[in-house]
């Protein structure tokens, strides 16, 4: 996480005084449970929240607690002894530190999470206008980056909202599975909290609670959110990709919005470099790294050991942060592309009309030509308009013209039918069924 | 991948054979479907049926043909119109590879999928089971590996109940991101190929349809699958330390189950090694991996390349098949556990009642000694006792007795007060809310 | 490892034959050097080797035995008996199982690094033959998939080779880091056998000696070997991945090598696809994915456990066959690869001469014109240039004749100073320079 | 990379000051250079640095400048010019921005590269003096967790002493591969920089000249230098996870240093937890996973791309502060480590005698014993013992007893060859050798 790559909103949610300020929420509202049910003064409880509900936390003051009690929730724990007083004394009852911490970053997971959902969102607001604009905008499919036939742009966004969509379900997943709340005690049996503090804390903190804690809530909760953020951030670099392949000098089919006075490189002014997206294409590769160490920290030892907790200082805010980050930025590329529909149809007609090629060979075999002896006969033709595109980068021999031309095709096919397969509408006739699929039909 | 780590049911999926048979069944449901819409003769889908139906594919021969092909699917037409005759050329038609393969590789994985869900089964039940014939055995909570409170073994074994109960859902999860089904055509446009061909394969092969496909089934959902694996596996490593942690020599609460004539040393008769659970530990290490590569595959270029295709080949079989052995061998180190309630005992006393401090401490607290004095209070008697453990492997100094004789203790604490604090019972209390909420109330 | 993604040459050093003949060998040289000190009769050392020397072992015999002693040591031992007769007993005297098979293991990997090193060679003649052909046959160079300027076809192979000779180093590095013998007993105290031994087996096997070994070999050294090979597979991918976007169709500069009969896809004919590169781009992802399960071994439990063992037992071949089948694979894709200058040169001037941009930059600036006036004057005559291209896939307005006619760049530069800018010859002129230092003065 | 986890001699290499201290040493020497050869006036280099050298940039100023450029390089230039006045403008002559930033973040990994090898020296000496402390400290040596035959804790030590030796090694490797300085243009031609330039800049900066640079140094560099990183941590997380183990409560054979004022846990005052050694696991999973996206930065597309930047933004700083404070903190807990011999020997002792097993095995086989006879007449007088010892954590059994009065073993031995098996002092007999072999004759 470093300020370059990340928004207020998601750094907000990992800063000290959040952290503070969802502990005491934790340990006021598990205190008032106490009170219910008779362990602590009701006065205490009310003393609590009175004295520390609108404070702010002296973070300094706290970290300096720590440096000699190398021990963060006692630290924070003296220091609300100095808000609140003697009172502060029924506060974490029974508690131990990880009910607080456990329950906290389940919070702060759960907050992300809502970010990241929103995020998506936005991303799939995005895609979903762009997506209609272009629907019926031709371009050529290409697979193995190849020209193979004929997709619209629309199609290719559609996809993507498609592969969003599954993002954001996963993220509603990843959230389920982080959302619950641990106040067990030492090692989870509740011996000296009664689980009826748990149920309370869980509510108010809008948390399910967490069936069995071993002090702990199981890591193997987190190891699925953060695996899950991976998987999204691998889509993310998908669009990204397609969006650095789209503007290449070459293909130019669409750019990354260029701002006046943006400078593309200091020594060739004429460049406009995707940056963007290369960009997200390298927080990927972070976002997906951190399921890495997430899974390893599931196998904690006996009850619980602290290695999960590292590794979580680190990753909880990288890669919230992060993917928060590159999905804002993936959401802005998309909303402002340059796209170029004019371009998109130069480039496939570059290649003389071979983009028809296996209409033709369904057209043969449909009449009866072996599926050997129809794959020759395209292929004899192809090449020669493939060779000469090679050559000059535009085809100079005409796939159509070659067809007609050549009289073991002529008979099987009459010029008619061999005219009636290069028409790009054929291709599109099914746009309207996938939108309807991926879009439904708002 | 390898015999030693792998059962039939699972390494049947991924044979040749197999594969050649769903993707027969892909392309005789196409071309019945084909055939419903007129575009294919109805007697040459029934011919296709009637002839391959029970063929054995010859592998080799496919082979052979693919080495002059350089192409899997056409090597597969190519014998299939052997077995079937002229009527072949009515399959495939408008179709391209992937539609196959993709869908194929769907197939494969659901009943991957299926498979790992019952072996979770398999796993819950053998940990059900222990649960509750060892719901009441008392054993020390250890977090940092170092002794807290009481916890009891069944306890332990709800916990990793719960934890498989997670890893189940996510497997359903899992299963149904993979069930879709793809007959689209060379970029997806289904230029070639009635949609309603792909509407018939998936319900006939058990898949949902892919709303929109490029060629090729969207990798995300691949990424999710095999990064469900990882997670998964994660928690049978964590089972499996847990009981590499009880079996070694200095706590020996539990072991693997060793067969008669089973050797654990060529050198050291008398070793019995928890060589089932530390090779579980590697498994893990090996399915979590998988999910990089899984994650790299998603960001294919444009439409599709084949980049992901190797990668499949080798984590389809290898994360599915290692998943399915560790699982099962899981389950059969669980069933076959031997454990050792008496010990448990005797380690949990080793600490002179140590194990009771919180106890102490919270009474204090709750007699009005301030949280700072009560902490101190309990750990001037804690250590002495902890010291003679250190010294000597068993508490030569009892912390009851000493806290009965510290008169600070003893201006807040009766004797009657301080010993009601040492009941193991007190620890045990609320197992049964633990259980119902892990195991229902059955 | 899949067959189809292995040779031979790797495969059969990790074939059961393979691994049994060194067992054999690491227990002779042993029995002989207990001979030479004195343990064990040297006619005893004599006749096992006589025995067994050109014995193949019963690998059937060797897994039944296995089955029910569950030790594969042993199991090998009593196969041996069964060949040797009563001298047996003098085999594996004060030995342990791992002596044999982390030795084993080390010879397996050396063995495996040697193929390696010779399969770089192999990229690195093809590369360096390349290179040397079209040192001079310019093409442009892009950053972020733009053009930017010019160099030459030999340069890019220039920089794989380089590459690919720090890959080798990089192999001999992770050749000696585990090319180590121990032979030094249950716990590796030497306590019941001599370090002579040790000494004597290393020397014969073309290892050095294990400084301090317990039990198994250090896995740091493996775990240093297989992040070696996953750094060289990533170089694999990187010249895979240039090649993918030289044949991608609006770049097509140079092409995988088609073999007649080769069929490119089932549905498009004309198509040549770039298979192999992208299958070397997912091999490459798995290749490094291997890494991190060999990392996580190294954290062996005091002197050993044996949770690497499985791992090593998958990515031992995994790794090192994928990796041999890559970079064999690659080599022959750079051997065969067509390429096309001409369609180079096309490309380049596509852009009606905005790769010379940066020489008009620089000449403003030593004119006394400020960067920013510069940067300013330049882009505004390459941004007609660039948006004619955008519209037309080749550049309709020429940048030298925008540059003669821009009076604020006149007034700083003559026509012939402008010209002199748009000479090729000026990019190439230090390519000699850099094959010096690539490939010394050969 | 956080405050917690970082110590300021790492992180200063990482600060904004840092690098621009860095970029103006490049550009300056560049600057210097060329006026050596006449390109720039010489007056005009001195000038640069007579104004810049003792400058301190002003980052706040720099940032905003980049907000409107969008370009670091040309922010920094710009008010490199604010400092320098005008002649500025003969700073970074035909240069590209990579030819800073490159060649910057190989001084900045070189850098931290000598920080390691610093760090690894001082846990190199801890453990050599803890090593010769105890090298004749007898203590059990373990495989699976279980007790096998006697070692020293010296010898422990050793071992990790002899890994950290080879991670000094590999971050030699490392620094190495990754200190070249590239000074080559926008495409690595040297179009419009003289390669003098470079050869200058390099020598001044203490770096190798890159053979062939692309616009950007190759990112298999960076790769390998990070994979290094990745193993290096995996060595620290075997030495704290033995540290872990031998802390737990039922082992006890060592034990972090606890200062006074330090509270172990919130709730368990007795509890001394190795806090420090689970942190170092935790964070060593950090430091791995940071190898992943490094080799996935290889592959950038053609001369470069800038997707490896934000990787490298992240995990420079990340990886390298985090590696720091790691092989700091273990070195710490290496000096201070409490180490209880007296525990050793006692848990050694436990067994009963069983640790000698092996070598009754072997003498009986040296009787002329069948290894199969011997094998079983040893483990059926271990058992009883092993059985006793699983029943009270102490054996009641004794084995020499027992062996003594098994008539079957005393056929082949007497008493006193039984006897003299259970000595010590015969496993220690060649810790001198493996000492000597460590730490040379020192």
């Amino acid at each position: 996480m470093i300020p370059r790559y990340s928004r207020p909103e998601m750094t907000a949610i990992w800063e000290p005084q959040t952290r503070f300020r969802i502990w005491f929420e934790i340990e006021a509202h598990a205190t008032d449970a106490l009170a219910e049910i008779g362990v602590v003064p009701k006065d205490a409880a009310a003393k609590i929240w009175a004295m520390a509900k609108d404070a702010t936390f002296d973070v300094d003051r706290i970290d300096e607690i720590e440096r000699v009690t190398k021990h963060d929730v006692i630290a924070f724990l003296t220091h609300l002894a100095e808000i609140v007083g003697p009172e502060a004394r029924f506060v974490h009852q029974g508690m131990t530190s990880s009910d607080v911490l456990d329950t906290c970053l389940s919070v702060q997971l759960v907050r992300a999470a809502d970010l990241l959902i929103a995020d998506v969102d936005r991303v799939l607001a995005a895609l979903k206008t762009r997506a209609f604009e272009h629907k019926l905008t031709p371009t050529i499919g290409r697979s193995h980056g190849i020209h193979a036939e004929p997709v619209t742009f629309g199609l290719k966004l559609a996809e993507a909202f498609a592969e969003f969509s599954r993002a954001r379900a996963r993220l509603v997943f990843a959230r389920q599975e982080i959302a619950t709340c641990a106040i067990s005690g030492a090692v989870g049996t509740f011996a000296n909290i009664d689980p009826r503090v748990e149920d309370y804390v869980a509510e108010k903190m809008g948390l399910a609670v967490e069936p069995v804690s071993t002090q702990v809530i199981p890591r193997d909760r987190h190891a699925m959110f953060f695996a899950v953020l991976g998987v999204v951030a691998s889509s993310v670099e998908r669009l990204a990709v397609e969006i650095r392949h789209l503007q290449r000098t070459e293909v130019l089919e669409a750019e990354e919005y260029f701002s006046p006075g943006q400078k593309g490189s200091s020594a060739m002014p004429h460049k406009r470099n995707p940056v963007l997206t290369e960009n997200l294409t390298g927080l990927a590769r972070m976002v997906r790294s951190y399921a890495m160490p997430a899974m390893e920290n599931v196998a904690l030892w006996h009850e619980r050991d602290i290695s999960h907790s590292s590794v979580e200082r680190m990753i909880g805010p990288d890669a919230t942060v992060t993917l928060d980050f590159a999905l804002n930025r993936l959401a802005g590329v998309v909303e402002k592309l340059v796209i170029y529909p004019e371009r998109m149809s130069l480039n496939m007609d570059r290649l003389g009309g071979l983009v028809h090629s296996q209409r033709i060979l369904l057209a043969l075999t449909q009449k009866g030509v072996s599926r050997e002896d129809a794959y020759r006969l395209v292929q004899r033709n192809a090449m020669k308009v493939w060779d000469s595109y090679q050559k000059s980068g535009t085809a100079t021999v005409d796939f159509l013209t070659e067809l007609l031309g050549d009289p073991e095709v002529r008979a099987a096919l009459s010029e008619a039918e061999i005219r009636e397969k290069f028409d790009l509408g054929y291709h599109l006739k099914h746009v309207d069924t996938i939108f309807r699929r991926v879009f439904g039909d708002a």
